[in-house]
Order: structure tokens, then sequence, then C-alpha cells
């Protein structure tokens, strides 16, 4: 595991999370049970932000909540004073909610709906990230009746695609997000948008890949994106005032990735301003107000969750089948992705591995399995685990597959905790049934 | 698409589902929307229940509850006289909060939690279905408590796993799921579960697959099944009443599948039913009461979404991607499984298909696609589209993935529509939020 002050496991052999020992929030709020470490995600937050202010100057850390959203964060998120980008009405109602500044919210979607574009302006976004240039008209018209001037970004795919541990440079993207730089679509666009009265084109947006460990990504991405705002300054004259890079900084999940600190943040962050800085002077553009919008790597290794052993099933010669009490419809993540987590035995810390384990969930479906090949030492019926990792799109995309209900959110920091998200109960689950 | 009388295009090109206009449908309640044709549900489980009934005697259809839970569900299949088989407390809660008899409900799961096992004794369900030694345990000692004997079937691997178009024989099962007879350990789990006091052993059950056409499959189940009954007869001198053969009944989704009718499910249960009574005869065992469980093919073509096309991209030689208001939030099964459906636009019937669409859904994420390589006319925005065959693993799956509502379920029949499962709103999405 990824150990650090706020996640390890103390002298006896317990894991803490926040202070606070993991077995007691099972004792306390049940399992399944979704905890998230308040203070790493302020650190993780600071870090960006610190490294942004500090590096660059003039931007904003923008959360991108659909990682993790909750009223809880939008609140945690904004004591630290930095922004957000939401992608629905859903998530700007949660933020709005808290009352979350709305000149700090970022309104993304390849497909908002008219009742979305109308609700973000009530709201009074900062910027919607124009993703069509029938959007553009539509909001063009929505902003013409309300008698406003929107500052809106476009989406661009600048020619790099980012994944975990490589990235490739490709001239056409295929892609329901936004327009090509490489076909011609994006200056197109440009020029489209920036016809509209009631819109103010400010800059671009792009977002290449999830889950980046490769930092050179990134510089490609500042390169592509600069020259392109050149050639838009060259050609058409106009000179933008913001930049959007996006997010998909990496976390750690198994020991495939790479143990990222808060210090790799700030790095990371630094080594974007300097390359961005680079390339302003190299190519004499205006210096643009810088947005990141991090997600999982905010939240991602704040969060575990802790589930009960119940059933044990050893097939000899085949596999060792540990059933928890949550699975896919509290964490979808390898169902859908094949996607890797470790797993922890919260009160086995001293005991070595000595037996490899797949966690299944207890979905009535053999693709229920939350992680594979996970060495443990010999766990019994009643034990409590930890997958690690948790914090990003796993109670975001929790249903109530199966009918099982959606567990609680609980925040620690400093040996306390409370309930930011309530367990679902039956009643919730049959709420809306006629 | 599979047309039917109450699914079909009329003679004006408008889709029709249970006598009721879908563009009807969208206008009243809104898209994204599930529709689910009632009637057709309804005639799926006569033809499988009158199938049973008439071609073998002694037995009973059991809805499995999984593919499509909500109150009015439980209360269809009650009226037409079937179980049905649950495989969580969430789904028994559903089931009892609309007093569907106890005494057809059938309780599986490979981690029934203590909390559920006690649950489904308090509801006096038929059958427990047994999935591990250490559950058999519990349940004894529960049982004990309360003063009552439960009777339990245990679930068994036959060595066959059945997919859509083909089948495999197998010696070891590797599944989270019940106990294999290949390796001996079946016979040990009938040994053991037969000698609680508080448990009655009175059958076994299986399960070979999902979406399964190739009918062979079910022979060699029933062949294997029968086989063992005889083992267990002859060497512990355990004579079983009851015989569970699960589900796995395949439905169409596109052309690469079977277009069963109602006839066809019959001559599925014929079919078992011959297969079984010629076993039986051969093989001089007790005749069993037969049970089956289909899910998916009593609600999943009864069902369809229908979704307001939004933004429309062509990105030239590459793909066009029609986004809808909808995605992998009401449907995530592409993006588990690279599921496959048709799609048909609602009021264009007649109009024929000169272009091919990606059908995008409006999550943040590449991969929330509903439908690739969709023949259609050509579209516009603000058109209405029905993907069909959703009415199994859809809303039953649905999240809240990026904050979007899980939308509204509406039964039509005979020219009228009824709310079955109200939209979510935005305060329903937080509700839980702290």
């Amino acid at each position: 595991m990824n150990e650090r002050k706020t996640l390890k496991f103390n002298e006896s052999g317990h894991l803490i999370i926040g202070g606070v020992k993991a077995s007691d929030l099972a004792k306390k709020y049940g399992t399944p049970l979704y905890v998230m470490d308040k203070a790493h995600i302020i650190n993780v937050c600071k870090a960006f932000d610190n490294a942004l202010k500090s590096e660059y100057g003039d931007g904003m850390i923008a959360y991108a909540s659909k990682a993790f959203s909750c009223k809880e964060i939008y609140r945690i998120v904004n004591s630290v004073g930095i922004g957000c980008d939401v992608v629905s009405g859903g998530e700007l109602y949660t933020a709005q909610s808290v009352d979350f500044p709305s000149e700090k919210i970022i309104f993304h979607g390849n497909n908002k709906t008219i009742e979305e574009l109308k609700y973000a302006l009530e709201c009074k976004v900062k910027y919607v990230v124009i993703d069509s240039l029938s959007e553009a008209e539509d909001l063009d018209f929505i902003c013409q009746n309300k008698g406003i001037v929107q500052d809106v970004l476009i989406r661009v795919n600048p020619g790099v695609e980012a994944h975990t541990h490589h990235y490739i440079q490709t001239a056409k993207i295929d892609s329901k997000f936004g327009f090509a730089i490489a076909d011609g679509s994006a200056v197109t666009a440009v020029k489209k948008v920036s016809s509209y009265k009631n819109l103010n084109l400010v800059g671009l947006h792009c977002h290449i890949g999830s889950q980046i460990f490769e930092r050179k990504s990134f510089s490609i991405a500042v390169d592509k994106m600069t020259d392109f705002y050149k050639q838009i300054r060259d050609s058409l004259g106009l000179e933008f005032s913001v930049l959007n890079l996006g997010g998909g900084f990496g976390i750690y999940y198994t020991d495939e990735d790479k143990k990222y600190t808060v210090e790799d943040y700030t790095d990371y962050v630094v080594n974007i301003a300097r390359e961005l800085k680079k390339a302003i002077d190299s190519k004499g553009i205006k210096k643009p107000y810088l947005i990141l919008e991090p997600g999982r790597s905010i939240v991602g290794e704040a969060g575990i969750t802790l589930y009960t052993v119940g059933r044990i099933k050893e097939i000899k010669g085949i596999k060792n089948y540990l059933s928890i009490d949550g699975g896919m419809f509290d964490n979808p993540r390898f169902a859908l992705y094949q996607a890797k987590y470790s797993v922890v035995p919260v009160d086995k810390g001293l005991e070595k591995p000595s037996k490899v384990y797949t966690l299944a969930g207890k979905c009535c479906e053999s693709g229920d399995i939350i992680a594979e090949d996970c060495n443990l030492p010999v766990m019994t019926s009643g034990d409590i685990v930890a997958v690690l990792s948790t914090g990003a799109y796993n109670y975001s995309m929790a249903s109530n597959y199966n009918r099982n209900r959606i567990p609680a959110v609980v925040m620690v920091e400093d040996g306390k905790d409370y309930l930011a998200v309530k367990p679902q109960t039956f009643d919730d689950v049959i709420r809306n049934d006629l």
C-alpha cells in the first residue's frame, strides 16, 4: 500500500486512517463502508493549488467532481479555496446546495441538455465548455433570451492520447468529445463560437486521458495547445486569455503504479507551469489564466472501502474465493475496466501474507469480482478487509444492483469521524416504486 | 427488431408499444424513459407456466427478479400466479412490500449475510439455496434459535457452462457459486447439509449460464443433474423431491440473436420437461417438483428505453456520434459487457436507414456508449430513439453516475400507460448527503 501519515498500519497491526482504527469504523457504522481521509484530500488540493500559484501565478485548480460528488466534498474543496468542474445538472445542483461559489465552477459535457444549459446560466457558472457547434448555437440563443453574455471555452482534441504508462500522438481523434485540431474542426469551431454575440470565447480546454503517470504527455499537450493558440492569434487575430488543460493525474492502486506523494503532485504542476511558461515565451503568446482539473488524484487514494468477509470458498488448485458484503454495486470498476486494487486485512497487519485470494462480491453474477490475486494472511469469516484507493469512481458509480443498498460515506480526520453520506435503507431503495 | 402484436411500427412509421405511441410517452413523461410492455411480460410468464403445468405437471416458474426489480413487477408476476427468486434482502423487501406470497419465493446468493438469512426466515421464504458449507452451518444455527426447520436446496455446478451459441462441458468449475459435482464437493455438501437437524434438504439447484439459445445445454444439465440425483439415491439413500434448473433463456437483442416468440419459450420448457421425464424413467428416480427461473426472458424484450437525440457529431471517415440524454447511468451493459442493442427511430419507421451512427451517452467518459453500428435514417437533434430489449439489467443496474437522475419506468398495456417507478429528482440524488 501507499502508506502516509494519515493511512498506515499501527504497531499492533491495525489499519489507521485519519487517526481512527478502521475496524472501529466498521463496528460503528457497519460494512460495506466508504471511508475518506479528509486531511489527505485537503493536502492534495493544497499541493496542487500552492504549486500553481507559486510557480505559475494566475490560475485555478478545479476539482473534477465527477470522481466523487456529494455535498460534503464541495464544502471541503471550497474550504481550501479551489474551484470545481461539473458535468451535469445534478453535480451542479449538489454544488449549489452547499453554496459553492459559482464563479469557480466550470461546466462540461458532450451532451448538455437545454435544461442543463439554462440551469448553468441561472447559477452563473464561470465557464461553459462548448463541445459541439449546435450547443454553441443553443447557448447563444438562451443567453440572448436572458440578456447575458457567457464566458465559454471550447473543448479541443490536441492529438495526444495519454494512458497510464504511455501516450500516443494521433492526427485524427475518434471521440464523442470536442473538436480535433488535426482535421481543422477546432479552427472552424473557434471561428464559429467567437462569432456569437452572446458568447465570450476566452480560451480552450483539453483533456488528454486518465490515470497518467507519463509527464511527457502533459508537455506534449502544452506544446500542441500553445502552438494552436499561436496559430489562432496569427490567423484570426484572436488572443485567448484562458487555458484549461484538464486532469488525468495518476494515482496508486497497486504496485504496478507509482507511489506518488503529495510532493509528486506539486512537481506535476510545477512541470506543467514551467513548460507552459517556456512555450509562452518562445511562441510569443499572451500568458493565459491556467486551469487544471484533477479529480481522481484528489479523492482516489483518500478513500478506502471496508468490507466484512463472509463465505470463503477454496477450490483446490483453482482459486480461493473470499466473498464480501459488498460488490459491483458499490465498486463496479473491476467489472467495467478490470481495474486492479490493493486489499489489506485491517486487523492483521502483523501477519504475513500466506494465501492468494479472489475478492468476490455478493451480487448474483460471476463477473462480480472486486480484486484478484490478493496476497493476504489466512482469512476467516468476520474479518474486515480494506480495499484501497476507492475514493474516486466508486461511490459516484454506485448502484442498487440486486437491490443492494448504497453504503455510507464517512469522513475521518485527526481521530474523529463523521457521516458525509447516510447509508441507504431498504425504504430508500423502494422510495420511487409505485 | 423482433416485432410482435404489442411492439411494432404502425402504418405511419410510428413505434407503438402496448397500444401507445412511443413518442407520446416521451412527450408525457420526458426522456430518458424506461417503457415496459405489460402484456408481453404476462404472455411470456403464462407461456412458461402453462408449458410447465401441461407438459410436466408439478412445478413452479419463479421469475428471477434481479433482472428487473420494483414493486410493480412482483405484483404483475404474482397476478399470473408464478413465483419469484430473490438474491438479496433488498429484493425480498421489495417483494414483501407488495405481499408477494412467501411460499413462492426462493432465496439465492453466494454471500447472504446473517441479517439476510434471518430476514428470509422471518419472511418464511419457501427455499433457501445453500451456496457454501458455512452458510448451512449459520442457517442451521439461526433456525435452531427460532425453533424452525427450513426447506433448502444446494447450488451445484453440473459441469456444463452454457453461453449464447455454444456450451462447454467442464470437469472443474471455477465459480464463486455453489459446489462442483465433478470434484466431489457437491456430494460432500449433500452429506453435510442433510445432517443438519434444522435444515430440510429437498433438492438441488443449478444455473448453467445466461442468454442461452442452444437447447442442448439444458438437455445436458438435465442429464447431469438426474445422474447426480440417482448417484445420491444409490449412495446415500436420499431421494430429492425438488429440482431447480435455474434460468438463462436467451432473448433477441440484435440480428445476431434468434427471434424468439412466446411459443418458442413454450417449446423451451416442453423440451426440458420431456428430457426430464425421459431421464426420470430411464434412471428410475423419483419425479421431482421442477423449478425454472427465467428472468431476462420475461422482462428483457418487454422493455425499451426512449432517449432524445441531442448533439450530433460527424467525424468524416471515422464515426457519426449521436449523443442522447441517457447513458451508462441508465444502461451500463455496453460499458460492462460490450452488449449489443438494436436502435430504432420511433417516428421514422417509414424512412430508409441511410447512415451508421454510434449512440453515445452523456456521461463524461469515452466508454459511455450505448450502441455501435446503428443503421438509421438521417437523424436530427430532438428526434426520439428507442433502444430495444432493455427490460432486463438496465433499470436494475442504474446508477447516479455523474449525478444523473435514474429515469422513470412506465408500464403500457392496451393503449394505457402508468408509472411503475417515479423518476428521480435532484433532491432524490442528494437525499442522503449530509
